[in-house]
């Protein structure tokens, strides 16, 4: 069964909702297929760090989310983040910021995905961090997979 | 000069009070020292993922806010966090996250910390994630130095 | 079934025998235990970078295989390393370098594990790396281990 | 003054020739421009692990050195790794490592980069390993430049 790129974006858009989280930051998707995304949050008064720039957090939560998009759609089963790693490169000063995921690798139970966080200023979006991580199957989820095959 | 332990993390209280997203996510400094420190939140509605786990990124956001603090203390000038990465190993089920930084190497433009999360449920606490980072003198706060000197 | 310490640590000795890449570096296993391990080099001139330091690639491949015994130790199962993150914090001018890993946490088919690198130069001992890792049992040894059982 | 892109690489091949550790391991450098690299290796008996695969130690020194490689020639000034990641993906079967890496953003101190190393198998090209670090330049060497300028 396949469905349409707009049914895909519905549902992925329905699982963030269901996200408290992500509802209290703003979180948007952008996009998404199997594989890929771009998850983005507009930058208000309160997702910021005292010198006016976006919390680190809020970032870190957006590659964190993206990668899981990416990493969840290729895998096609329910996942959560292993684990990732982050450098920012820039401080997050704009009006939004602009998370961009892949998958690099799919494997039976992982995928390895990549992101990168642009925030944009104006007309200008400018690359403000990197990150790498390994997306995994909802420990159970096999399990369950298996028991209702 | 120095300054008394309850000064000290009065003075990191205020650090905090002026990040609006920590404020955001309810973020309490529980300790401070050079080097160290202990960073809570309590896990409310809002901080959840749609399965009733704190959302991954407010255990990234705890992870990274300690690094910084640790790291800042350290180094004892004005840093941000150049990197980290977060490895999460068990959902963090419970009412409170509580996380525990500290420097490990100090140079002197950049400080390596580790930090460690638990999720605390009833009298129990649990880890939930491990983090490594390296935090660095804040960009221009070096120059800023040199012309106070 | 048990063995002693004395065995536990010649099994790993003998699977360090077996790779050809550990005894080209000359790493020798000084300690062995469930989830723990010690893993030394000589820093001889061939394991040297241009300015005189042993290479990073020397100390990256010491923290990785520590975290591998750490983990496949905890696990007790044949694994590799999925991924880690390595800090160097230090020059490693030296005579020697030592490992020390431990897993930190001990999940069904992972193990999150971390290491510390010293160099040693007369008689101290001193931090030149940290790192963070997961070690996840090696693909098919669980189809295996069901098919045995 | 610019260098043509043949002598750019015949200075990088030069700077390789001169670690012992890089000859020991047989590595290549086979391009060099500024702030991308690729580097790599024959997979000889004495570069494998106990089950015929390369050593992860092996990749992960391909990844370390392309990633400094890539940053030292964006930033032009002597470097050396902080720090790095590597998510290894597929067990390196083949005859061949390369590494190709890139610097994603360049500071005035420090280049964050990306590399991605494959296994060539034939006339297959497969990607083993993917890793992120950080590349500073030499502690010390500011101040040299500023004596020297």
């Amino acid at each position: 069964m396949t469905v349409s790129p707009e049914v895909f974006l519905a549902m992925g858009r329905e699982v963030l909702a269901r996200q408290p989280f992500s509802q209290l930051l703003g979180a948007e998707l952008a996009a998404l297929e199997p594989g890929r995304c771009e998850l983005q949050v507009s930058i208000t008064a309160q997702l910021k760090q005292q010198n006016g720039f976006a919390h680190g957090g809020v970032v870190s939560y957006l590659a964190d989310n993206a990668l899981t998009y990416a990493g969840g759609t290729a895998l096609r089963v329910p996942v959560v983040t292993a684990e990732f790693k982050i450098n920012y490169v820039r401080p997050a000063v704009g009006e939004r910021l602009v998370a961009r995921a892949q998958a690099v690798h799919v494997g039976k139970t992982q995928a390895v995905c990549r992101c990168d966080v642009f925030v944009v200023a104006g007309a200008e979006e400018k690359l403000c961090a990197i990150a790498q991580g390994t997306i995994v199957r909802l420990p159970g989820a096999e399990a369950e997979a298996t028991a209702k095959a």
